[in-house]
């Protein structure tokens, strides 16, 4: 019979991805709570309301597990971002600001995931801080495709090279990563006010700031 | 007799000062070079010419060496960049620029000690996350303190607060650390050429690097 195995583990029946997503939360929780070493299966079975055996039937592994918890977070936090930029007929400003505005908006709506993400991923050693990586670079691809299509678009585009591109695009990743958890760790601190900061350190500049001039929408 | 220890040992006799110096010079390079679960102390030992048993007479651990290598970098970074710096009658601008070039020389001319700071110090778990950012944070505050002078040298700088120097600094200090993780990854790119992309990203802004509009010495 089909619901054999769950009524043995003692949990009520529902669909496998709906289990599955119960797991990832309370692992995500409980990871970013007390980091991947301390962090035990019984605590997160018990916070996804199953059995450890089917936590171990769908996810394998404690490393499984993590590695999924990272895959999941950094895909959907990639998806947000890129569905608020929008498409190429805004101004490059605009969509820019937009993926600031939902980045530090998914940051600090899910502090946890934000927290397993930029550190616990990286924090851990391998094989998760070559994961974090690989979604760093896939982020970091992204970003840079918008810079070069705001380049491209822009009169004096020629001026700016693939690799300038890139470069900028390591610039901001690094630096929104660091805005994040420092907004997300400072009291009172909103994500809309980190993405304004990020947006007039990244595109009016500190030069302009000192004079006084900030980024305002057209 | 004084000498009785190192004999035993079987090395020359050198004072303390240059044998730790040898010691963690060894140990960065092999860090960076199998990171730190992998690295040996025999092979630590072997590269800097002296007895495994000296090195856990100096350094006490693998655990400790590793701490000193962090502390050590860390410190000659910022001593480097401070220094570059200079005193506040320069303009800011030209002081930035002072303390890129300064930064990603030195991240490039010390590839073994970068990938130790920025790498392998993270992700090796605790307590060397801990120990790398009370690194970053200090280094955060000097950049805080940089940014935090040239707004209040500025005619507009009251429109500056606190809070927005110290989240510039961490927007700074990330875009930095990217930045430099990429360039010495990529070959070709010159400090020179790392810091200018930085210079104009965080000065001039996005926005002016758009228009062709590029910081350049007054």
């Amino acid at each position: 019979m089909e619901t054999g195995r769950e009524s043995v583990a003692g949990t009520k029946r529902l669909p496998r991805a709906v289990r599955e997503r119960q797991m990832l939360d309370a692992a995500v929780t409980c990871f970013a709570r007390h980091g991947y070493q301390t962090a035990s299966m019984d605590e997160i079975a018990e916070l996804a309301g199953v059995s450890k055996p089917l936590v171990y039937l769908y996810l394998h592994s404690k490393e499984d597990l993590f590695t999924a918890c990272i895959r999941r977070e950094a895909e959907a936090l990639l998806a947000t971002v890129a569905g608020a930029v929008g498409d190429p007929d805004v101004p490059p400003d605009e969509r820019l600001w937009a993926g600031l505005l939902a980045f530090f908006t998914h940051a600090a709506d899910h502090p946890d995931a934000w927290v397993v993400l930029s550190r616990q991923a990286r924090t851990q050693g391998e094989p998760f801080a070559t994961e974090a990586a690989r979604m760093r670079d896939e982020i970091a691809a992204f970003v840079a495709g918008l810079i070069g299509e705001a380049a491209r678009e822009a009169r004096d585009g020629a001026a700016i090279t693939e690799r300038d591109v890139t470069a900028l695009a390591q610039a901001l990743v690094g630096s929104a990563e660091a805005l994040a958890g420092w907004a997300n760790e400072t009291p009172g601190v909103t994500a809309r006010e980190a993405a304004a900061t990020l947006m007039n350190f990244a595109w009016a500049g500190l030069g302009n700031l000192m004079k006084g001039e900030r980024w305002s929408r057209r």
